[in-house]
Formats: C-alpha cells, sequence, structure tokens
C-alpha cells in the first residue's frame, strides 16, 4: 500500500541508529563525566581516584522473557547479572545495584518474592548491595529495570575502543549456547501447546537451558586481569552477538579484525541442538546473544601472564585494515562480519 | 466470593508495605553503601571525599501518564525533574543522567525525538549531562526510566531520619497545585470525550497545569543551603503528598509534628479549582502528589539564616512524641495525620 511518508518507524532505524539518531546533538557538561552513551558503561568521578561506572538495562516481558517457560527466580537473578556483566566489561567491580518494576496486579506478592530471590542470590554471588529502586504497578505485563554502580581506577578501564593493530583478540568461555537453548525453549513451548499433557525431554540439554535461563557473569576473568595487573587494550561483553560486538570494537578502536572460523569456542550441546536444528553451529556461534561472554583484545606479551588460565580462547586478531572485519572460514575464505545481532525493534510492527 | 485465599494481591499491601516486605532481609556488604533503601535516594563512596548519590524512577503510561493530554516534551522533561527532585532531597546537586525507554511499535521515532528534546532541555536547565540508558521494544505502551547521579560530601547530606525535637518544619513553593490540574485535566478529558469538538478552557488554570505538565525541582533551594552553609535536619520532596511525606520524616527521626492548616502554602489557582471542584483546599494541599516541594526541617538559627529567602514558608513544628503526627486545625483541633499519597497499587485489579 503506497502512502506519503511522514513519520520514521522505529523498526526502519533498529536500536543502535535510533540511539544514534537521538543522542547526536547530545553534549557533556561536566569533567565528572568521564566516560558517557557508546560503551557497556558510563564512568563518572567527582573526586578522589575511583571512578563510579553505571549501566542499566530494561527487560521487558514479551520482548526479553517469556514466562510460560521462565521461571521468575532465575528471572531476578538474571537481570542483575545482565548489568554486573556490563561493569565487568569495563574491568570494573560491580558493587551496588538498584532494582525497579512495574506489574500488572495478576501477580502477587508471592511472585515479586520469588524475583527477589533470584535478586538476592545473585548479590550474594557477585558480592553486590540492592541500594534502591522503584515499584509501580502496569496495565500489561511485567517491565525490570536494573541499574548497577562499579568502581574502578580511571586507567584500569578497558573501553571499547583502545583496541589496537597487532592485539590478540580472545573470547571467553563458549559461544552460541545461550540461543540455542532459546531456540530449545521456544520449540518445546509450541510442542506443548499443541500436545497438551506432552513433557519436554532436555536430557542432554541441561547446559544450553542454564546459558539461557540462568547466565553467569565473568567476574573470575577481570579478577584473572586484576591479579596480573592485564588491562585489556579494548573490551566488551557479548549480550547481542559475537559479530556484533567485533564490529563494535573495530568501529570504536579504527581497527580491522579477522577473526578465525576454526578458533570459536562451541559447546558440545550447543553443536548438537544446532545439528539437530539444521543450524550450521557457526551461526549461533556468531549471531547468537546473550553469552555474558567477554570479548577482548591485548598485546601478545599481555596475553602470555594469563595463557594458562583454562577458559580464555584467542580467536583471531586485530589489524590495522579499518573496513575489514572478516570470518576466515576452514577452508581460508574471508567472508565479511555483518552484525547480524539481536535488535528489539527488528520486527515489523505487531498491532497492539 | 469465598475462596480459599493463597497468595496476597499487591493491592492488600500497598507499595510502602510491599518494599518493605521484600527488602526486610536485605543486607548491606560494602562499607561503600553508605546510604541505602529508604530515602530519596541512595548515596555510594568508594574513596575521596565526595559521595555519589544515586536515584531512579519508573515511569508507566496509563499509571503516570496520559497521551491523550501529556504532550511528550513535557513527559521527557518531567521525566527527568522528577528524578533531579530526590536527588536535591539529599541536599546534593545532580549531575548525570541515564534514561531508558520501552515504547511499542506505534511510537514513530519523531514521537522519541520530541520526548529527547524534553530530556536535553531538562538537562540544559539543570546542568546534568545524558550519560547512558537502554531502549527496547514493548508490547503495549511506554515505559520510562530514568537514574540520576549526583554528588554531595558526606557531611552536607539531609537524610529523612535527621529531624530533632524542637525544629521548624518548612516547606516550600506551594502545595496542591499539580494535583488540581491532574483533575482538571481528566475532567477536560471526559468533557471532550463525550462532546466531540468542544474545547477546554484553561484561562485562568495555567498555573495549576504547568505544575501538573512541567514540574520544576528546587535546584534553587539547595543552593540557598549550600550558599549559606545550612544542612537541613531531615529533608524529603513532595511527590506522594505533605501527610505522606511528614509521616515518613517522623517515622525515620522517630518524632512528632504538628503542621498549622493556615500556614498551608496553598496557589489561589490551587484554591479556586478546589472550591469550583467542591473540594476543601486543604484537602490537596496534604494529599495531592507531584508538586516536587521540598520538605525539610531545621532548628530556629538554622532557620535565621535563609528565613529572608521568599519562597520558604514554616508550616508547623517538630516535636517529642512520635506517636503524634497532627494537623492543627483552623479551629486549633488536632487531627492525627494520615497517610493518603498516591499509591499505584491502591485500586483493586483491572483485567489485563
Amino acid at each position: 500500500m503506497e502512502q506519503k511518508k511522514k513519520y520514521t518507524e522505529l523498526w526502519e532505524l533498529g536500536e543502535f541508529r535510533l540511539i544514534d539518531l537521538l543522542t547526536e546533538n547530545n553534549v557533556t557538561r561536566h569533567k565528572s563525566t568521564i566516560v558517557s552513551i557508546g560503551d557497556d558503561a558510563a564512568v563518572v568521578r567527582y573526586d578522589g581516584k575511583k571512578a563510579t561506572i553505571i549501566t542499566t538495562d530494561l527487560l521487558v516481558e514479551g520482548i526479553h522473557f517469556d514466562l510460560t517457560y521462565v521461571p521468575l527466580k532465575y528471572l531476578g537473578y538474571k537481570s542483575v547479572v545482565v548489568n554486573l556483566s556490563d561493569v565487568y566489561a569495563m574491568n570494573a567491580l560491580p558493587r551496588q545495584i538498584t532494582f525497579s518494576f512495574a506489574v500488572s496486579n495478576k501477580f502477587t506478592y508471592e511472585a515479586l518474592k520469588e524475583i527477589y530471590e533470584g535478586i538476592y542470590q545473585a548479590c550474594e554471588q557477585y558480592n553486590v548491595d540492592l541500594i534502591g529502586g522503584d515499584s509501580t504497578s502496569s496495565r500489561h505485563g511485567l517491565f525490570i529495570s536494573v541499574t548497577a554502580l562499579g568502581e574502578a581506577e580511571e586507567k584500569k578501564l578497558a573501553l571499547r575502543s583502545g583496541a589496537r593493530p597487532g592485539d590478540l583478540i580472545c573470547v571467553t568461555g563458549d559461544l552460541g549456547a545461550a540461543y540455542m537453548g532459546l531456540l530449545l525453549l521456544e520449540r518445546e513451548k509450541k510442542v506443548v501447546q499443541q500436545n497438551p499433557g506432552v513433557q519436554p525431554d532436555w536430557e542432554g540439554k541441561d547446559y544450553i537451558l542454564r546459558r539461557q535461563l540462568r547466565p553467569e557473569a565473568r567476574r573470575d576473568i577481570v579478577e584473572v586481569f586484576h591479579a596480573n595487573d592485564v588491562v585489556p587494550d579494548a573490551m566488551i561483553d557479548i549480550s547481542d552477538g559475537l559479530s556484533s560486538e567485533i564490529l563494535h570494537i573495530c568501529q570504536d578502536s579504527d581497527v580491522g579484525a579477522k577473526i578465525y572460523e576454526d578458533r570459536l569456542p562451541i559447546h558440545d550441546q550447543t553443536r548438537q541442538m544446532a545439528l539437530e536444528m539444521n543450524l550450521d553451529p557457526t551461526i549461533p556461534a556468531m549471531n547468537g546473544g546473550e553469552d555474558y561472554e567477554l570479548l577482548f583484545t591485548l598485546p601478545v606479551e599481555e596475553f602470555a601472564k594469563i595463557k594458562d588460565y583454562p577458559d580464555i580462547h584467542v580467536i583471531g586478531n586485530i589489524t590495522d585494515k579499518p573496513t575489514e572485519v572478516d570470518l576466515i572460514t576452514r577452508d581460508g575464505t574471508a567472508v565479511p562480519i555483518t552484525a547480524q545481532g539481536w535488535n528489539s525493534y527488528d520486527e515489523k510492527p505487531f498491532e497492539e
């Protein structure tokens, strides 16, 4: 249907472009604002040596989580962890969080109490304090907003913009498992809807489910950096997928990258689930989101200090060719990497 | 309809009781956490003299604002101001904000741009930096989450818990106008719905409308405190209504209070609108929310330092009788003050 174009729909822009446009004229007034919009977290420092790291995430029912299969306790846990991951991605240590929610009246006190149990578990696990928040009602569904505060010396911050040619590109843990967990949960949800009474079979799929439902942030890796006096040149957490994140680093650092397909760490369950669904396992590894692993770059001599740590994998290297961000496939072909990360505005509009 | 009680509905608890229950076992692990849940804002300090103040608010379409009469630019402005007000209520100066939103696909880029214009206006007006946030889609409606950061020396903080017997109770500006503005807007919305084509008549009602739609935070008053080296014993901003706020101060400070009805500052337009709606003007002054004025207590000798400032009104005094928080009416009767402030869980459930 042809019509005169007057307004711009959000799905035409996508999240990153939308934010770029909305913030293109944003000005910084205070010298206490050290890092503003555009990294995993913002950084402020009023006085003293320690800077305050701040990051915030919104989680929306029906967009980020589906209460038909997400246990409330896990939801509380995950909503904290995804924010802490952004603090770690600055090479900083999270210390405090605020937790806000809006709920419809179909939620009971007991349901909220379960969510809070998950929050308190995360606070204990990651040694952070819950210090505030806001609560209100909503007309439809559950909305969660978490803000995390952390501390770091300014000189130890790892931004997205510091990658240098020659740096090794490293990733922690393994990739694509959370996404395959999501696909599995969505598949089984449909099966159960179509065959009431059928019980999903999770046998041999516990790892990918846990990665989706109850992810962890890489506190251990940041502690390894601190213990070994290593500051990555650039770092980002993998929330939207490796492709999207390496592009962020390369764009912000004005460098290129080569990622080697045969170096991508992929868990057996991820690989198996992908094959079961007729997917090349490289696809979830490159484009699946929500792994909350750390992607970082550093010089070879710095890598030497942490190379014996078991869960860090070299997957490529930074080059001086800013327009070339390539995946080198098993047969040696260079395939340009494009962002296929998760984008909540991706879809065409649904009716309200 | 009788049924076995198993779950607790949120409207049975109300917001304050709900949060009390959800956070009753909350522990503080870090000495950097200076003020946690329970004041206008939380306070953290990692090192140095300056503490970081942090506060956050959720604004939900259909609960906090009605887009049939709230201009988007004003909404952006107000969503920032209500957070800055909480920072000022700590006797601190706001420096940075984050702004997050979830929108349904019925919102266009142009609509969001208007909201951001309001945000930038507030940033300029109050000298704060926009440093981050999150954006995502929602299934229904618009959700806004703002977090404000501010700075203060720890010894200059004004908490809710510091009121002492003998303190004067002061309030800035005037009370009840924002609430009467809301009632007016709701009334006119109904009129227009029932008589399409009819134009609302705002003649002589500009003040109460502005107070509802585009409130300001009392930056000027905090600057007066700082310039005169005054630190109120206790301070809170009036977001839920004077009754609710004076009860917070008295409960947290373990004191009583006498508020004198004839001292309540009420604007002519507020009074007139109340009378037009057959309301005693004392009711919106005591129980209307969203004035974002400051309520504070301080000794007579401290008050002397700021008494020439025009917009500060003494409305009562703090007593040593914690169970007695009274309104002294014009005829001298002491009427116990009870919280009638706004509560988003107040109503019985609506269907989803």
